[in-house]
């Protein structure tokens, strides 16, 4: 996957990570860590609203959220949006992302405004450990398993999810892509199951994404729980006053149904 | 999108366009056309699948199949797998383009020895011309709207189509992505609601794609089908006896769900 760049907006080493801005000839601005893009103007909104609404639409009501990482402020974005949501805390470990995205992706990062939200800068391992029995969804918008982002795919930083939770809680996280990482999402799917009775694989398409799409794993621990089937419908008027471009609730549906080679390997 | 290239196996003009065969590091050997992928070893099944069995099992019983386009093997491949199917005519311009994937690609070339298949070297768009109320499924396998397929993103072609069908015929084109195509797509779709009762849109993932998807545009003479929904369901058993790795039934329904964008542009 290449893009064509007009302009570098910004570029400099953070305390954590490479961050870069760009300017793409037919993909708006883009925002790269670590030399891997995060998200561009153009298609952003299909990753943003699918991390942010299957989870919501899946509790019966999400008075309180964590996001961990997130901080170019999309995926915050959709949340604040959502009329149930009460109250958002941002954990994100790169100040410099959050200041870089207010200034040069400003449609992203407009959910930092929000009366609802606080921000923390933190280690979202240890943010986590620190929290008990406290959100109805934990989001955890993360880069990829390298980097500052590794401990965010382990089984511990699962376990602690779990406890930061409230009765009934549902967690969603960033979970790679089936063509090129089915093993990885098969043995995170695996001990997932061990700590949380409903646990599924579900995906979005996004054109820059390595393959064209990006998967969340998302587990309940209510044990009745189907997350394939919203318990909220957004009409078309919400949808249309929530400015949704991806999301929906039939969409909400078909983001759980996996190609045959990828159910054979992680529901069989 | 780029892949990493280790040897170029084939590369050559015939009469209709530039043929080339490449061996890529991680994607198997790969058919390009006109500079254009076609298809890659590691992830062909999805199309070759999903073009062929989403308009079969639309059909109660789709005994003669006519392909337009196709030349390198992988839509007769699923097609002659077909329990129903008893006849494929395949029409493929270039005749080049059928030795090379015999010769290099022969996972994908192996339908064209089956007893159920007839090969006819001549222009797509001249052979429909010449067939009345033939074929109960008629599927268009082309590359882009440049080059030698342009007459098959026509609304005179899609004239010539209803006319070679049966009664209650569907026919399946190669329909472009919603990401990058949608003017095209929705002013394909208005001509073809002018010509069928039915007109749907659907999708499969496909990493080596222009954003990694692709689209099929899906039309019925008979106005009380409802494509989205599969006349039959191929069973479990079915599925691995027939080699399948992409399509199954709940895969035939999520194909035609939208993202919202593309169900504003398509469906309202």
């Amino acid at each position: 996957m290449s893009l064509q760049i007009e302009e570098v907006l910004y570029h400099e080493k953070s305390d954590c990570q490479d961050v870069m801005v760009l300017k793409s000839k037919t993909y708006g601005k883009v925002l790269v860590l670590d030399g891997v893009i995060q998200c561009t103007e153009r298609d952003e909104f299909s990753y943003q609203e699918m991390i942010a609404h299957l989870p919501l639409n899946c509790h019966p009501c999400p008075k309180k959220v964590l996001v961990i990482g997130g901080g170019d402020g999309g995926v915050l974005r959709e949340i604040v949006k959502h009329p149930l949501v009460e109250t958002v805390d941002l954990c994100e470990i790169d100040k410099k992302v959050v200041e870089v995205s207010k200034k040069y992706l400003p449609q992203l990062a407009c959910g930092f405004s929000s009366p609802k939200c606080n921000i923390h800068f933190a280690d979202g391992f240890k943010f986590m450990a620190d929290h008990r029995n406290e959100y109805d969804v934990i989001i955890t918008d993360s880069s990829d398993p390298i980097g500052p982002a590794s401990s965010l795919f382990e089984q511990s930083y699962y376990e602690l999810m779990k406890k930061a939770l409230r009765p009934n809680g549902i967690i969603c996280n960033q979970g790679e892509c089936v063509w090129l990482h089915l093993d990885l999402i098969k043995s995170m799917k695996n001990f997932c199951q061990k700590l949380y009775p409903v646990v599924e694989y579900c995906y979005t398409t996004i054109p820059t994404y390595p393959s064209g799409q990006i998967g969340f794993l998302i587990c309940s621990t209510n044990p009745d729980s189907n997350l394939k089937e919203p318990v909220r419908e957004f009409s078309r008027e919400e949808i249309k006053k929530l400015g949704l471009r991806y999301y929906n609730s039939d969409i909400h549906r078909a983001a759980f149904v996996l190609p045959e080679f990828a159910r054979q390997a992680l529901e069989d």
